[in-house]
């Protein structure tokens, strides 16, 4: 019979980049006994993001986190709302490049991420924020 | 038990920009009478899109609107595709960045949006055009 | 009643670009039975990404190819991540721009793409790959 379950998850994310949560993720699904379903999860904030990448060289994520800060980069004199502090508009705009929410199904008891997937937190602020990500499962 | 809904809600943006939908797809939501579940947004179109962000300073998307369109400019040499005028690629290009579709868990009768979040639907075009928005929701 | 089902759907794109894939996914969705419900795709790579675009022009494909590898181009020295080759890093990122899943609802039998929207796998390496994309549905 298909049934459904939620919670929120918090991380402290040392510093700007990405943090990887697969294992956080993995085991609270594992733990609500659903085998076969879709997993969504949700960011609760406007300056991180959640994505799926390469889990193998940690190269991939320095060059992303580089990629993005030179592409978005902090003092853009574009940038009017600069009162939370330099660091903060280009949060948002990564933010808005990347993703709020993203859904994996889940087969045969186990998310279908891909050999080399993990999930990430994203943190795009300079200093460390306690970030809430809601998680959701649906199916039997 | 387990039941679903789903709804097409149009919109008529004044302009390009984001445009606050929270509201309607709350009010909806709530109407559906599932306070546990899934909602699931997803925009008809390949010129406008829907993204999470700020709902308090609304420099946030003046902010998002100029660097966006910095990043994708009209008249840029690189495209082709003319036809429907200097504002159609660069909004198909605007979509690509951002999303199509997002899902939001439901929980005790509230989708789960963090304090300072807010849906919005971001018209890429210059002109005002219709938009629906299929809203989709699952649970009980 | 709520039921539901899964599966993998495998494709080889001739190259790096955008193959359309909707009438794929549309078959097997249809072949499910379930008339009403919410479609999830989540792409098992992160090196090619999901995308919902315009299905009518194909220079909006072409445009949009061209814009990302302008965007994120080969050879870029910021990147440190170069084992596998000058094509891999760059496509790590066009996929963190774009999309690794998306979910579209199913009304009355029916994907709701909007009449110019199409599903694409988006290539972002240069040599062919297989690339797997699970689909799962839910509903009735």
């Amino acid at each position: 019979m298909i049934r459904q379950a939620s919670t929120t998850l918090s991380f402290r994310p040392a510093g700007p980049g990405l943090q990887e949560i697969t294992r956080e993720i993995a085991s609270w699904t594992a733990g609500t006994g659903i085998r076969h379903g879709l997993l969504t999860l949700h960011v609760r904030h406007t300056s991180a993001s959640l994505l799926i990448q390469e889990n193998a060289d940690p190269d991939v994520r320095s060059d992303l986190e580089r990629f993005f800060r030179r592409l978005v980069p902090e003092g853009d004199p574009i940038f009017e709302h600069t009162a939370e502090g330099p660091d903060d508009m280009p949060a948002h705009v990564r933010a808005a490049l990347t993703a709020t929410s993203i859904s994996l199904p889940i087969v045969d008891g186990a998310l279908t991420l891909g050999t080399w997937q993990g999930v990430y937190l994203w943190e795009h602020r300079t200093r460390a924020h306690r970030r809430d990500v809601v998680a959701h499962v649906i199916g039997e």
